[in-house]
């Protein structure tokens, strides 16, 4: 096959997530292997606008696969929202004769990739990475894995002091508008509570019934979880301190949820998905993101993409809540 | 819902895996939830045969979902084989009461659960638990995150070594008839080449090229995967010394690779999948697998998912080779 | 050697570290090796007043020494502080024919075991366990290497994200009187400053400065541990804002460093020390501690312990900062 | 202070071992914070001969803290071991100015430096490293407590799954010469037997009485650790078949046990010994190793240090068979 494209750029924009190396690395080595030359673009759009770019080679990318955060950095782009931004970012490419940019990063990189490519005309691509899985197109986001299991890790740690003490914890995971995170953490640690930005809460019937029903059932420490989008966790804690007497811990988990060596999924997901990236650009596409739906690797337009709604996955928050409330069938 | 039945056994069976604790959690939790009583059954079908039988409740399972191995103890049983054998677990099911099986593991215990159910009516629903991922009806098995990431992080751990002292290591992990678990190592541990009884071996093409293409990139350490079933991982070190010059560490990664707590993703699926199996037995079926097709829960029947055929994912190994031998293209 | 006591109790008190159960394992076989029988008194000294006491064998403690936590829970006790709590607690030691008390703890639970000891006669060995290790007698408690580690993983995981981009992190890390923990971690992860309570800050010194020194060699990204004793780490943050321009994150690690698997140090401490309590106390000693001193295992007098002082090391103190300051000699 | 030496070169040699590079990092900082300039030598003793030599600075040490195996290689030279081979080394000293060397490494770098300081007259000073923890002048050596850490987590793994087979588990972890590593991870496994070259081995009592003391409490599972030096693992296994019935698996640890990001302990003991070597040669001293004993740190003539012999912690191995052992006397 001959690529439709000689020479392209690879960013990383956004919030950074475990793999977004790993992607880094895919996307240079498929490239070489489809006779395409692959710069990496420093900073985010910024790279693209200052001409912060450097070369991509076998040996650079070599251990990189293994390695959290992002070699090109990360950052947003203020400048690259304005039409003149993107001009001088289009000089570049000319410049370096760019004329294809796959960006790794979450929906404001595909919007700013996609005005890019209507104004600018240069051929775009987008990965999806973010820790909180709240891309619309796709069921799978490079580094949630990572995030949902650093999360699990300092949780079951908790767990530990917690049950020491008897007390209760409320754990505040990332996750803005999305509480996909807290969710799946939050069955996979066994959470008496979980709180998300998707679901209307009702104190009573969310937080406060399945701790008396554990209660009831003999159990003496409790984990709540939060979605950062839910609100102040200090606040869920006093509130749980007048319903039931007990005395909550808050920890927020914080940026640690962003680092560390990517899991062996997102390791995964990220090398698949960066070689589908470089894939597209060598077929002459543009304005296409890669995506899993059904468990499977496709691609979509940028513009469809972003019209897509995503949801929590409704049966999980029933599991949930059955798994929890157990006792109340049978023991009471 | 009113349930078909009133109490049911859940057992453990084959070889154990990571996420069969939560498995069993989940079959205890869901069964209360939806007023039925369920017994833990120790030792595989052996127990069923002895009646080495156990109450499980709220409190017992607390804690369960983090936790290696499995505490109802996992064993094969050449006596269930038999008509004889299957006779003396119906009467125990008679004794306590049980109508309805949930059996963790993989194709033999299908078999043994479907010609229990065959034989002696008693409802059957079968959930799949191996590190191997080898269950050809199902994308995902019980186990396998787990297995993936302890062998990677062990492979990791070795990548440091073999790098200092600037040597080829050749890495066996499990997998006697499925390359699976290895395939997937070896993308995420960014390996040069990958053994895989699935495929036709050329040694040259798939060992020596690699080598040599890395090499000539400036690669001075080289990681090779080799799965169990492929054949002695001693002789492919001998064969890589007498083609390459390189003297070949070999490491034999073992059982370490089906202990310690099970993954966010392995909790999350032994969840998912002991909460189905219940509700299929409450439903009033038999002879069922729960299983994931496409990313989605499904379940099949025990003969029909018995009749499946599974590949790897050929994609996977195209992009492993493309992402290994890219300094084909650029640099020679 | 026949044994001065025949039953003895172990208790933990305060707040858990990481090698509790370790220590509760090693004193209940320690004592089974020397014939004494060991009871469990649960929730610290209030086990003590209430008889909160369970029976403690070789297979319950078998596996305990990897878990996190103590499965005999603790707790402070306000009632062991006045005269008629410990007359209640004497009473339970007369029930069950406890000689005497294996306390696992810190200073405060080393004056609880001598006013109960000195007043009503029962003989008592205190185990240093804590993971501030600020127990003045004593080289090492047991639980600050697990906690050192923990929070040193969480804080690589930071530099990551930190270094994607190019932020300034700072860590708040347990500590309330002492500055061990900060000051080992800070020295583990790299830190570019380190806040204690035992060292007067000067903040133009020693954190504006070190923090202009790196950036001038051409450092991006700084790490700030601070000790919780130190004060708010918001306000730590704030200021780095105002002198350096930097906008920091804050992450408090909070309980997360007191759970999880102890590390080897953690059993290997917690098993000698316990074994070594129980020896006292087979010996027909009282009133002691068990400690570490110049590497070597050693015991103290209870009132000649607490009147013991302790500071940081002040050797490591100067590494720390001669390494992090190594460019103002050479490359300015 | 006026340093002695104005340009140092440092390497590492011999087996490698985590701690290394945050040791290459302190003394590089080391260096730069006494006015010296210290430059990477290359593949150990070889580089020194072949002149393959780095510059090293703040940015290029920046992150190698945290960071397994060794940034300068390591290799054993068979030519430093002659004359001439040490005559190349000298004439590259001249070449690049190289007053002194710091070696990390074990007994057998040592030697080497002796050799070439005794020969050549180029100040030489040597740190320990070395999994083993087999150098007899010190009672800790950089990367021990990460190998230790490492091979219990993977024993951890094993007991999971030796658990749930009810099944015997014989690992064998690294230590041709010495038992150290196999005693230390024993007793934090809660081994039921461990066998080391230090010990001549009773095989009725040193492992089949504690596996049927074992037995008889009601255990179900059992770890046997054997070191490396004692002889083959598989013959251990088919001994304890032979005598017990059992059936063991065998593990073989391996290379993985030297690599990994070092632990909080391994970083601080490398930084401070980094830091006392380049201390020793700016006071214009040579022919020493750094070492800790009593705790604290000193340093020794490397002569001295040669002679030194060191055995096992008899208190330790005593500990362990008395925990192991503890039913003997009360349950029986």
């Amino acid at each position: 096959m001959k690529s439709a494209v000689k020479r392209i750029g690879v960013l990383t924009s956004g919030g950074d997530a475990p793999g977004m190396n790993a992607a880094i690395r895919s996307v240079v080595r498929a490239s070489m292997h489809m006779g395409i030359e692959c710069l990496g673009i420093r900073r985010g759009f910024n790279g693209l606008i200052t001409g912060d770019i450097t070369s991509m080679d076998f040996v650079q990318t070599s251990g990189l696969i293994g390695r959290g955060g992002t070699v090109l950095y990360t950052a947003r782009s203020e400048e690259f929202k304005t039409d003149e931004g993107r001009k001088k970012a289009a000089n570049t490419c000319k410049l370096f004769g760019l004329e294809g940019i796959v960006g790794i990063g979450g929906d404001g990189t595909y919007r700013g990739l996609l005005e890019f490519s209507n104004q600018e005309g240069v051929a775009v691509v987008g990965v999806p990475g973010t820790i909180d899985n709240d891309i619309a197109c796709t069921e799978y986001t490079i580094g949630y894995d990572t995030a949902c299991n650093t999360a699990l890790e300092a949780i079951d740690r908790l767990k530990d002091t917690m049950q020491s003490h008897e007390r209760c914890s409320v754990v505040e995971v990332m996750g803005r508008h999305a509480g996909h995170l807290a969710l799946y953490v939050g069955v996979a640690c066994g959470a008496t509570a979980v709180l998300i930005p998707e679901k209307k809460i009702d104190f009573e019937r969310d937080v406060v019934e399945p701790i008396r029903a554990a209660r009831l059932a003999g159990r003496t420490h409790f984990m709540v979880i939060v979605a950062e989008g839910v609100g102040s966790s200090y606040d869920v804690a006093a509130k749980i301190k007048e319903y039931t007497g007990l005395d909550p811990r808050v920890t927020v988990l914080g940026h640690v949820q962003r680092g560390g060596s990517p899991s062996a999924r997102d390791r995964m997901e990220a090398t698949y998905m960066g070689y589908n990236a470089v894939e597209l650009l060598a077929q002459g596409k543009t304005n296409r993101v890669v995506a899993m739906q059904k468990g499977a690797y496709v691609d979509y337009d940028i513009n469809e993409a972003l019209a897509m709604k995503k949801g929590i996955d409704e049966r999980v928050y029933t599991v949930l809540r059955a798994l929890i409330g157990a006792e109340d069938k049978l023991n009471i």
